[in-house]
């Protein structure tokens, strides 16, 4: 259905839009490039151009001109989606949404705010600061909000505050016609109607453009606490984990590192942590309540032959520890200097995570393969970040085996294919298998119902 | 599109399923009548006959079999819904879910269990109680869970738990072309494709019919604790509320009950309230935690001139008061003997709830009706319980204005026309209003894409 443009209808279409964009429609070698895939080994495949666009009509004009034309569009953030999602399979138009990146309204006493899509979660968090109030998801980039709700991304906290699907109250979409949509409310919950929000939410602007977001937030807690406690193996942690949760201890955070992600990490962070499987914890809520969360996990990590439990008393340590964490992308590559990383993800329910993780270390040492892996153990999710030599063809190919074999052992054991990272190209081969003919096909029907030129994003989230 | 079947078409079709079904297929004009609309004011619309169905293969031919003649499929649980969904304006085949009640996994360490649709939420729990889980979703009917997923139902346990859409984690659906897909997997969170576990849950029937259901299960907490808590005004009862979640307090259940509802209770449960706005409160943590909640929730209440704030301190004593909150529709009839009970809810953001129930009330007060409040004070969402003589032609016409601006309100403040009972028949007038011509078409577009016939609960959610 979707096929690539010819230069002429490119070269029309550009010459439309920069009459109205000027020099905010760019069509360099480097920019272009700049807005292809980046931080993964998918091949780059560049747009024919790249337009900067700065009102949620600017990109619905952008938007009904491409339709009209039945040009490819193509929605752009941060850049740092994993699985090809910014691809240009088909060239097309690149709306890079970066300058639409402000705070439009902060309702303290309703536990929300509304932004644009191109602002990053730090830059909204900084915003937040005074307010008392916090917005949790945090993938390990700095993405962009409108990034994150298209690939309905989670991250450290999800265990607790749920990921982008429970935190987005409402968007203003662009529809694959240029129609401007408005979807949800300001009220913390609906029964009105089909839910336009969370079908969005996901769908890696592959049925429309979010240039609007209401987001939930949540209050700064007045206590925080955390720190590592180390396992003897990877089943002694999961089952730590499951026991906290199962014991309703409100963890804020729960994250798993194998003994090479802990090298990774000293390596890379500067750090002195005992190389054996470890668990990152961190507690919200009031001093006692932290304290007493922080007593009780400990007595179950020792039930399971885990600890010592080392607290992170001041902040800044607590900090030193959670950017280690977030940096286990950049600390994997510490492993391997002058390698390439690649990262995974897989889910499965969590009595099957510490069996899948175990698993998939006998795979990585089988296959010969550097991948260190860190989980969100208290979702069953976790990511195998691979440092490879991608100019040697072997090892990509093993590589290839390997991303295969983990999706079946993730599907085998009741999981998905993504917990968080989403499908991009690469992953589309996975999706008859993870949700069967009739639900794709279902899929396909609601993408062909708002989509029938098929312009949005093409190449994503649907096999070809 | 949608239209009646010929009497030709009915006959045929319902010799095709007795053939099959035998004696669960039932056409007598009492249990046509037992399965239109019961629980409301709502002129009930009989299907044209009855099918008690046993499995998802037996709905499935059920649904193809109508889709081959174009005749209309209307799911049933328990009956409770509130707005007409389960009416059959256009005739057709109602398929009785309520054989369908078995548990059929209990997976303790996952937190999750699969249920069948037609098991109410009082059974699941009964079921679960040995595991030490239980699910939280409570409307105040013992829905079925199928109904409760079908109109995104909720309860008085959001505020902490969530509502359906965050406690289903997938479905098994018939569409309705009469294929049977899945959607979702047990893993706790997904970015594989698009959601239509969220798609189908809130839809009322009318993308497909729900046979089975995964669905999250919490740990029942250490400790509950809980009471009533007295305040001057609603203003002062609703900026508590919303002090106490700013605060960070793990509130489980705030429920607002004006002084006329409060009146109600007593009349009904025979309990002895002082009859002013008061707020029913839960905590559920360790017995430390349970405490400490308590006590600085007790702190915020005096601060805005309420309490003292009664402890009921058995469990005995606190099942006997949330039962009288849940019987608050029973016993709003006790208001006026004789009286039809009609209950409608509406959610705006919390900042503007004391508003939209003070100037509700000062409504209900100027239209002359009899109209207790009840409300999910921590979510923003707040039921009117109007008790009329529905013989009163004027009163009714009333009532229809008070309907209308109740809604009205609702969106003005930034709302939605329903936060947990549905849109059903009554309330699809307000689509347009509430989502914009956009949205509903992009509705609109879903629905067909996946029920061209028209055939799924026609009449429902989207405005003729």
């Amino acid at each position: 259905m979707t096929s690539r443009p010819s230069p002429e209808t490119i070269a029309l279409i550009v010459g439309e839009l920069q009459k109205h964009m000027g020099n905010r429609v760019v069509t360099s070698q480097a920019v272009r490039g700049q807005h292809a895939n980046t931080l993964t080994w998918v091949t780059a495949e560049a747009p024919d151009a790249v337009v900067f666009a700065e009102s949620t009509e600017e990109v619905a004009s952008v938007v009904r001109l491409c339709a009209d034309h039945q040009v490819p569009v193509i929605a752009f953030g941060a850049g740092s989606s994993l699985e090809g999602h910014t691809n240009a399979p088909f060239g097309g138009i690149c709306i890079d949404l970066t300058g639409m990146a402000a705070v439009l309204a902060v309702h303290a006493e309703d536990l929300d705010c509304v932004v644009q899509p191109g602002i990053t979660r730090k830059r909204l968090n900084e915003h937040l600061r005074d307010s008392g109030l916090f917005f949790p998801i945090d993938p390990g980039a700095d993405a962009t909000l409108g990034g994150m709700a298209s690939t309905r991304a989670s991250g450290t906290n999800a265990v607790r505050y749920g990921t982008m699907k429970d935190n987005v109250l409402a968007l203003t979409v662009v529809l694959p016609s240029g129609e401007i949509i408005r979807t949800g409310s300001r009220a913390r919950k609906s029964s009105a109607g089909y839910d336009l929000t969370r079908l969005f939410v996901g769908s890696e602007g592959t049925l429309g453009i979010i240039t609007e977001m209401t987001l939930r937030l949540h209050g700064i807690p007045e206590a925080v606490s955390g720190g590592v406690c180390v396992f003897p193996t990877v089943e002694a942690a999961c089952s730590a984990s499951i026991a906290a949760i199962q014991a309703g201890i409100p963890v804020a955070r729960m994250e798993l590192a194998d003994a090479t992600q802990v090298r990774a990490i000293n390596l890379y962070s500067k750090l002195a942590l005992q190389e054996t499987p470890a668990l990152f914890l961190e507690f919200h809520g009031s001093a006692a309540g932290v304290e007493e969360q922080s007593q009780r996990f400990g007595e179950i990590a020792e039930e399971f032959g885990g600890g010592p439990f080392e607290w992170a008393t001041r902040a800044e340590e607590r900090t030193r520890l959670w950017q280690a964490r977030h940096d286990a992308f950049w600390s994997a590559l510490a492993l391997r200097p002058g390698g390439a990383a690649l990262s995974t993800d897989v889910c499965v329910p969590i009595s099957r995570l510490a069996e899948c993780v175990v698993a998939t270390q006998q795979d990585i040492a089988a296959t010969g393969l550097v991948a260190p892996i860190v989980g969100h153990v208290g979702d069953g999710n976790f990511h195998v970040i691979i440092v490879l030599d991608p100019s040697d063809k072997a090892e990509k190919a093993a590589v290839e085996g390997f991303l295969d074999r983990l999706v079946e052992r993730a599907l085998a054991m009741g999981g998905t294919s993504t917990g968080e990272h989403g499908i991009g190209q690469k992953k589309s081969r996975y999706m008859v298998k993870e949700h069967g003919e009739g639900a794709v096909a279902a899929m396909r029907a609601v993408k062909l119902a708002l989509d029938p030129l098929g312009i949005m994003n093409p190449g994503k989230v649907l096999p070809s």
